[in-house]
């Protein structure tokens, strides 16, 4: 169903999912607060020596490898390794992938580990599909509809969810295609709005394993989530301080009316 | 006397304790802020390299390994080891002790070197004490009542102050049982409040180690703070982006006849 | 020109200058969101595997070690070489130089290796030039005056700006003592706003390497900018909570004429 990405903060809230990230140093509150705000757990859980353990008891699992210390690239293949031998649904942020040699070595590695979703800009995606050469530093210099093949080449690649986040978000899988329109530009003056997004799509994905909500609708809810909140926020604050606070507010108490009114979901016959 | 807690933040603000924490990566930020609001002054000198003789120059020190690297457990035991040479006086934060087997093992280990207090929720302080298996992730799911025995063993232990942190706070010291009625539950949609709550007691203990309040109303002192300080904050703020800004303000601005007029502490006969 | 500061920030926003932050887990979302908020791009690429070339990359460079593990330690040396060998302008912040013995020496080392500019409190000033012993943590216990012979020092040995943060701030370079008043003492009640400030002086300086604004006066504006910013945050808020997101929102919102109004420099004949 068309729709059916409305049901799913419904069953993030009755449920609680424990989400384990393996995150960079400057997003990790804020990634924690919108994971509380959401209605799930967060833990960040990632070293070697308890990683691969937690990814077995998490709902879901996050690896974004912002500011990847030699512990924390072993404690994310461990949590990777644990989450695969236990079916926890584990999500990739390949922030930074192309200019920067180290992490997109381990990154393009990591895509072979079959993550259940893949998120990141324009080009980012192009870069990790090994299409382009990435942006200037972590922001996207490419368009997003220009990542399509990219992302569908990693969507055939790990049978998973790839999403491309932008003005307009695309998310693609196997034989799908889906662009939302939602959000507002100044959540990108606030830092850590899009990898807090990786970590609300192993929410969502873990809180819908068990339904009739596909993952790719559960991508699509994260981001639906994220980018009405954003548009809500954006009607009380002009500015990045209070627009922050605003926003962990909006992923607080934004309801299913909100959620379809500020959200529009395209599908592209192919 | 029962009201001897009241007095503390008078104690706080006159003589800005330097408070040192060695603490996870998550909270950082928060712990600082809120020991800036109360009165403190913060330093997070976590490396083994200057953990101990920080020690001896702080006024608390607070350990909490919930993201801890190799390095950081030896900035721990380096920086345990300064406060008891200094007896500068340390709280432990067995954040996440039970399922996590190597921290585990180290805040068990950190028992055994006399913590002046030791917080934590009622599952970390169960299963810190021998006597169950810990929470899920960082969340209690155990009741406050059931961890009395615990903290008793922990309180005699130690010779040291244990506050479990719940809808009400238990806080244990040799020949002493008091609970504290103070907070809101929109605490817990903050990360880090627990964490800070922790940081606190650090300063508290310190500005009041030379007068006559003793460290177990120092740690009833600093639960009622953040308590007093949320009850205001939750009627200022109805969502947790803008609470987590008016508790920030609260304990900034908390005043005797508010942290009087917002606790309630029983003491229960033995 | 005096007033020569006062067109800088027009810079940054049209060229909107990537700023590699090497900086302390405490504030790094706060130093992220500082440049985010004045234009500028934040990167916290700071290990030794990806420093280097960042470096190269990056319009500025911030070096900090507030918290500094051995890796980071390795990631700033590499990072001050590869920005050396590119020509890319980077920023040493002192914090805590003094009484800790290892980061004293890293960063007494790292003078001798030509930072564009240095900037912290009075106490690590006079600490970096081997004058007195540094402050109790990291908070400044000497008067800025007092620094003014340290920073003509640290000034010549360098030859780039030497910034002493305080109630008035002083900005030295080889012939010149600039004096610059803005600002409010709330500053100090928000973790990482001195630390902040060392990146908007990356920011700064990169934005204006190929203009001709002076260093000196690069520098001048980023405590301008962060004075003026803080001034109206302090006629919008009375504690810190809400300062802080005032303080973001009049980063972004500051004006020409806010910068001018709300700053007074003065130029020392000498």
């Amino acid at each position: 169903m068309a729709d059916s990405y409305l049901h799913a903060p419904t069953q993030v809230r009755t449920t609680t999912p424990l989400v384990q990230c393996l995150t960079n140093a400057v997003v990790m509150q804020f990634t924690a607060n919108a994971l509380l705000a959401i209605g799930a757990s967060p833990a960040m859980v990632d070293t070697p020596a308890e990683s691969f353990d937690f990814a077995g008891v998490a709902d879901g699992v996050l690896i974004n490898a912002g500011t990847p210390s030699a512990e924390q690239y072993a404690g994310m293949n461990r949590a990777v390794d644990g989450a695969n031998a236990a079916g926890t649904p584990w999500v990739l942020d390949p922030v930074g992938v192309g200019g920067l040699a180290e992490r997109s070595a381990f990154l393009r590695d990591s895509v072979d580990k079959q993550p259940a979703a893949i998120r990141g800009n324009a080009s980012e995606i192009v870069a990790l599909a090994g299409l382009g050469a990435g942006g200037r530093g972590v922001d996207a210099t490419d368009e997003v509809a220009d990542a399509l093949e990219a992302a569908q080449l990693l969507a055939r690649r790990t049978g998973g969810v790839v999403a491309v986040t932008g003005p307009e978000d695309l998310i693609v899988s196997e034989g799908r295609v889906s662009w939302l329109r939602s959000g507002d530009p100044m959540l990108q003056l606030v830092i850590g709005t899009g990898c807090a997004l990786g970590a609300l799509t192993a929410a969502y994905l873990g809180a819908t394993r068990d339904t009739d909500i596909s993952p790719h609708d559960a991508v699509i809810a994260a981001h639906a989530h994220l980018g009405a909140a954003g548009h809500i926020a954006a009607t009380r604050a002009t500015a990045p301080g209070s627009f922050a606070v605003a926003l962990l507010d909006a992923l607080h108490q934004l309801d299913r009316h909100q959620l379809e009114n500020l959200t529009h979901l395209r599908e592209e016959n192919r």
